[in-house]
């Protein structure tokens, strides 16, 4: 066991006193990253040696600014800062044909409410299981005659003037398949399409084994779009379990983080609204999830309980596990205000830790 | 806006598709933190260009293990692994004497019911204010007249042979205060002490504003220790806040992190168990917190709720607000049940994001 972290003699240590502990401003954000830490300075603490305590150390040496590399960016404006969005928990079967009317309906059903911004479930167009994702898969890429589940997002986005967050489907692209949600505008177009990044492989042995990674593969990166309603990051289901995704979409001026997922009947009660919820609060941003309608015959049995939180981690509405639309005010200039009462951007402490955005700080 | 967040063209962009994004293994931890990150290398993806998709992203090419840096350390073995833990929600008043006393007698009840470990709540010896603070602050260092209260603790543990998590009190340390919580050993030596990193600075009107920066000056460093029962972090109140924090305790090895905390009547129902919950789920260890019991007649009125949560989120034992000796069982094989069930240490993308413990890795 090293001192540094116990502390098995009489005299008090801690972990690393650093009188000047700090990275230094010229981030090198070309092909190399290069931080550098200035050499430990190992003056004597009071902590250690019971001496006077002397410089006063300013808040401006925790540079809160560097917590997050590359440095956050501030929020954008969007066109629209104030809509309704749309939550469609859809029954999924195994006819995809009729996933998709069903889906259909649904979505025109909120943008009759109101709805500017829809958000589908994971995997509504194909029953949630291995077997059926290469049977179900589309080849988005390859036209609307390959994918005729996303050639009806994108003719339905068109048509009622909406954003879609089109939960996801099974992808085909050559030999692989994906777990993948599009996303359209308000003129039909494909704006970005994500990967899910994080695979569902859990083992609780009597309750639930689910290996997603035998039939898919990962995406590879995050995916964050700039919409009408504001720019969104995008996760999918077990996406949402890692915190550094929603920090990273923070840092790159996300107002909402879209979640499609389907949470279990072990994990749901237990974690689908913490986390949802966890991420809202510590990010101080909008989160959505949709999940598929419970269905207890399937093999699969979704939780439910599609939600929107706001930036304070409060649930702005939610419902059970039954089919439904939910719709619900979003109001950015509450993340403002949220961040304005508990300025948590200003008050990170850079001098002790740093999430890393590998690819923002490689594309630099 | 650039196009990397923006895909306002009709083609589908993402943000960075690299086929060979990820960090060197070569890690310099000596004084200079050097990382490289392989120059992009612009190969078309399926994703840009409809090409088939080639070669198989082994989940190995993720490299978890760089999703920490410096990489976890593996959970310590502890002396005692399965042990009962006593959470003392105190009822503080503007007599110090009288706070000792009280916080002894709870202490010994606490151990009489079996605790091998007793956390107590944030500012025990104190009323909560900026006024209080230079009041009651003691002089830890200087010796048993100097810090009566923790001359206490160290009696208190080394008599009943218990490990002490001592809240926290209001520290002098020459011209400074700071927000301090002291570690016992069952031998009754302080075996770490941390100073509040996070300093408690909310402003939300008509409900609570308190600037704990006005008199405290924040510590310099994270605080890990190894006991008899545990390797525990050691977070106050608002640095709960921060998971970085969290997440940087359990990459060093944490069983456990207690947070003595006051949150308040306004943070508290939103946000206190949840958390306590998303630390605990999220690196998937216990988590204890103790708050003062409420007293709605003084000018700092606290949540309570003080509560053990488990590494599923779960959580194990809590009250209400009035004052109470909370008993629970903490069971560290839990925490190895967990990490099996849902192994997100071997899940995450250290090729897309990386959060860096900047003073461990500076020590090494």
């Amino acid at each position: 066991m090293r001192a540094i972290f116990s502390c098995s003699s009489s005299s008090v240590k801690n972990f690393g006193s650093f009188s000047r502990t700090h990275l230094s401003n010229s981030f090198n954000f070309s092909k190399r990253f290069k931080v550098e830490i200035f050499k430990k300075n190992n003056l004597d603490s009071c902590l250690n040696k019971k001496i006077v305590c002397g410089s006063v150390r300013m808040a401006s040496t925790f540079k809160p600014e560097q917590a997050r590399v590359p440095p956050a960016i501030p929020l954008p404006t969007p066109v629209i800062t104030k809509f309704k969005i749309g939550l469609c928990q859809l029954s999924v079967t195994a006819d995809k044909e009729r996933n998709i009317v069903h889906a259909r309906t649904a979505i025109t059903e909120a943008a009759e409410k109101g709805a500017k911004l829809v958000v589908l479930p994971e995997i509504w167009n194909s029953p949630y299981s291995n077997d059926s994702f290469p049977v179900y898969a589309e080849d988005i890429e390859a036209g609307r005659e390959a994918s005729p589940s996303t050639a009806m997002l994108s003719e339905v986005a068109r048509t009622l003037k909406i954003t879609i967050v089109g939960g996801s489907i099974p992808e085909r692209c050559g030999d692989k398949l994906y777990n993948t949600c599009c996303v359209y505008d308000t003129d039909g177009e494909l704006k970005a399409k994500h990967r899910k990044i994080h695979l569902f492989d859990i083992d609780i042995p009597g309750q639930i084994t689910f290996k997603e990674s035998k039939t898919l593969t990962a995406g590879e990166t995050p995916t964050i779009v700039d919409t009408e309603v504001g720019r969104i990051g995008i996760g999918i289901c077990y996406d949402i379990r890692f915190q550094e995704l929603a920090t990273i979409y923070a840092a790159r001026g996300a107002h909402l983080i879209c979640y499609p997922g389907a949470f279990n009947m072990t994990t749901g009660p237990l974690h689908w609204e913490l986390l949802q919820r966890a991420r809202a609060a510590d990010n101080q941003l909008y989160v959505a999830t949709c999940s598929p309608a419970r269905d207890a015959g399937s093999g699969y049995v979704a939780w439910g309980h599609s939600t929107l939180v706001g930036p304070f981690g409060e649930v702005l509405a939610t419902t059970e596990h039954d089919e439904a639309v939910i719709i619900s005010e979003i109001d950015y200039s509450q993340i403002d205000l949220r961040r304005t009462n508990l300025p948590l951007q200003n008050q990170r402490r850079g001098d002790l830790y740093q999430l890393v955005d590998v690819q923002r700080l490689n594309s630099q």
